[in-house]
């Protein structure tokens, strides 16, 4: 799907603004680099939707219906490259998905500011394709929706992302900084910085395809995307510092990288004067002995039991949201059931 | 009308993402940076051509049109914004608009990038609220237009910064790159690079505003503006070499940056292999000396008496374009008139 809609995209670039075979190929292989080698969770959860919405009309998707659903999909993938390529940017990252970031290759550096807008084009240029004025009026019903749906999401993981930069000023390892870590601002940072597009963009763009799209309905699907997000993200949090490094794929980096996590925040709430002293010593280092103390007291706090309390707690809140008059629960079980208790 | 706005959007900032009076504040004063101490040309454009579009039917505009205008034509300056933060980060920039970058203040450096992306988002933001669903019909039928219209002249100008920064690999002054600096690539890139959002934007703005968004008259104001935008660029070329720093308020730096621009390129065909031996010796190079023999060489080849023909050409050029029974042609004499040999 990805190779087709690159290859279109280069067409539309060829034909219509002249561009030369080697420009577009560098298009080309920008966009199968940033967009490949993820697990397309997001992708993938857009195509699930919406074939369970049809199912639950006691249908299938028809192919003009899977094919929206998997340009839809991919808009999403290409979306979280566009934020991916610009955060690697701003946190000066070296790798992502086993190959270095994208601004790191030796012939794009800064160039990948404007790639990263290139993105952000070729996605609005696939939903107009797809959605514009070119299709018959039952699909073009849906452009403007999905236009502003995308337009939302992508302000709100951009607030999401000023509320984590300025929550730790750039490379900041200051221990001054611990004060600014308080639940409030830890659970604003990961709802509208990974809740919104994780979760919230993939199960809506299979709602608006299939036409469960009121405001009812989607006020519905935000509320428990937003409560699934929050979950997803403390258990990346838990896993980072708890988690088997095999199956995660990486090693925890948290700690070294005083991060505003689920369990530093936590462990402020419940710590000793003491026991800050420790943590303010040891947070942000990168040796192994720092990591393992902050680890050690994370356990000495309980946190092992809150973070099992949690789990089930969220179970039961995103259970308790489930109005299947409204919305089919399944659009959601599906995510609960793939992400409660999960080890990678 | 930069000021109300982006205390409208904080203020829906804090209404419904619940951001703290910290955050709000941060968006409006990057807001103000980034926006503000330019010229405006862009966005006093976008009212004029409203205003002599409804002077063209003997009307006036009513205080919502005037309020549209102000809003479409602070929507082009924010446009330029969010170009110019990237633009800047790219070309590691010092200084704009007699200010430190926004990148370059010291409590943002990389932050500026999701800076960009919020820019882009505020624009959207804008748009929506003065052409969306809370709008009167006549307001919303140009809701997507107008969208659309932003996107793809976003798209041109990414291309454009594309092609800009293909045809110099970061920082390389490499006299082997003088190869690439043809006309078509020059052209290509000053046209995509700022002819469509400088002028086609807009004049387009003005145009669905009153009404004047048929086809036919959309690609009339589209090459009238790229003729207008590559006369504007050429000019912009000569003055950084030959203007009058006290009239353009900067010194020029285009031969010690190694631009390629309509000078160079003009000087490429004509030269011999001895002058040209002296170009790549001196060109992007910073001292005095050699800036003084590329501007002398550009002399001996009698580029002066070529940009003199290609003023009066381009001038021309326009002229014949314009097509009274289509579109009135004041609202682009009353820019050639202005920028027809200019001196700042
Ligand atoms: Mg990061
Ligand atoms: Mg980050
Ligand atoms: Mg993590
Ligand atoms: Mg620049
Ligand atoms: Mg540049
Ligand atoms: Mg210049």
């Amino acid at each position: 799907e990805l190779d087709s809609a690159a290859d279109d995209f280069a067409q539309y670039l060829s034909a219509e603004f002249g561009l030369k075979q080697e420009h577009t190929e560098r298009v080309k292989k920008m966009l199968k680099y940033t967009c490949s080698g993820g697990k397309m969770n997001r992708g993938v959860l857009a195509v699930t939707t919406a074939q369970l919405l049809a199912q639950s009309l006691s249908q299938q998707l028809s192919d003009a219906q899977q094919k929206r659903a998997l340009v839809l999909g991919l808009c999403n993938e290409i979306l979280q490259a566009y934020f991916l390529v610009a955060d690697d940017i701003m946190d000066g990252s070296e790798m992502r998905r086993g190959q270095p970031c994208w601004y790191k290759v030796p012939e794009v550096q800064m160039d990948a500011v404007n790639d990263a807008l290139i993105l952000e084009s070729v996605m609005y240029w696939l939903i107009k394709k797809y959605f514009g004025p070119s299709n018959t009026q039952h699909w073009q019903s849906m452009y403007l929706p999905i236009m502003d749906l995308f337009h939302l999401v992508s302000l709100k993981t951009q607030m999401g992302q000023m509320l984590d930069l300025v929550s730790q000023p750039q490379g900041s390892k200051n221990p001054a900084i611990l004060k600014k870590f308080t639940m409030h601002t830890y659970k604003k940072i990961i709802i509208y910085k990974t809740a919104y597009y994780t979760f919230y963009l993939p199960v809506a763009c299979g709602m608006h395809l299939m036409g469960f799209d009121s405001y009812a309905q989607l006020e519905l699907a935000q509320s428990i995307c937003v409560e699934l997000g929050e979950k997803f993200q403390i258990q990346d949090d838990w896993l980072d510092a708890f988690g088997d490094p095999k199956k995660i794929g990486k090693d925890g980096t948290d700690i070294k990288d005083h991060k505003c996590t689920w369990l530093v925040v936590m462990a402020l709430l419940r710590m000793s004067k003491e026991q800050r002293k420790t943590l303010e010593k040891c947070y942000g280092k990168g040796d192994k002995k720092s990591a393992k103390t902050v680890k050690k007291l994370y356990m000495d706090l309980g946190l092992k039991q809150e973070f099992e309390k949690q789990e089930q707690d969220s179970y039961d809140r995103v259970k308790a949201l489930l109005n299947p008059a409204l919305l089919p629960s399944a659009i959601f079980t599906v995510i609960l059931d793939k992400i409660h208790l999960r080890d990678k």
